[in-house]
């Protein structure tokens, strides 16, 4: 085994690692129609600008599976991990790291992917 | 043991204290600041709103912990349960509950109480 | 409208909502997998044993979608609603409540209902 | 700007960040007493070895909340990240992290630190 010092790079990406699980894991569960999408949303992302390092949250979620509810007895459903697209943008002492949480619909699974890093 | 027949009254009781267990068991833990509060009441009574039999729902976040946190390092705080104080009204076949989350001191505890009743 | 005088029994009724929204709204999203299932089951029995007045907390997670899961690539999913099957009883001065979450397939939902109530 | 080639180390500590976000959102809130916290512990640690690249997750939650909790009229309370005490270590294509959750007195903040990183 071969130590690492661990760079700011390294802290870059962990911290945008720790926004994802945090979004993830947060809100699964939330009761979401329609109606309240937007402030779902929104409160999405002020959640996670709160937290270290963070620039920009940015949360959409699909619609899709909330108008096939509107239609039913109970018009609402409960927020799953696959319905949330997000990107969070961290910046740690000059790296600045971008990251996603999509559906991968090969995988049958919601995502959470590094997807670009650069020096600033 | 003496059975009871389950009646429109016992239903709407149950049905209100469902919500307030929501209200508290989803958002508890969420990142917010005096950026992100009044975001994060919207989506917690939006949320709410969604659910069976709702009539409303208002949530207000104790700005005092908020405030404390504003001058810190990380300034910002995980909510919990002792800075909610909401106000849920659900009815349910012409039975109106209010109940409510709010901090009582006394006890240090956050309380759920179910406030009123009436047939409308 | 009519006030009604708040009865135990309404008490009752009550704080056996708390206990389910605080089920589904504390645990849903937990990773699990077939490995996971029994320990998740037993920490949420334990986490709602430990609210007032319960008398007993049982879980069981559906398995089948955990089995399905165990070939895959990430062979674990995040804990569903639907996936759970709880029975929680509460006794409130005298008045003993039985509640149910389970999934309700006519309604394609995960259902919370006030199955039983008795004197005691 | 300078983009970067996103690495095996950057994917590692991006992994590892996401499980500390997970525990924390994931389970702060649920109901907790000395009767419980061995049962919660365990399933916190089998919820996150399910994630992927997971070695091992180890996490004790702090008792002497739950002892000063244990004498009062509801004898629980809700689990705060300041309480968790968490060690989990990820190995993704030959790189091994190892990071932290535990509670800064200094800053007054449940602190996530990414702590070790070696070649494997």
């Amino acid at each position: 085994m071969v130590p690492l010092e661990i760079s700011d790079r390294d802290q870059a990406a962990f911290e945008l690692g720790i926004k994802l699980g945090a979004l993830f894991h947060q809100f699964v569960g939330t009761p979401i129609s329609l109606r309240s999408k937007e402030s779902l949303e929104r409160a999405m992302e002020g959640a996670i600008e709160n937290q270290p390092y963070v620039e920009e949250a940015e949360v959409r979620i699909d619609e899709a599976p909330l108008r096939a509810a509107a239609g039913r007895e109970f018009d609402y459903i409960s927020l799953e991990g696959r319905m949330i697209g997000a990107r969070v943008t961290v910046s740690y002492r000059g790296i600045r790291c971008v990251g996603r949480l999509s559906y991968n619909a090969d995988l049958d699974f919601p995502l959470m992917t590094l997807e670009r890093m650069e020096e600033v």
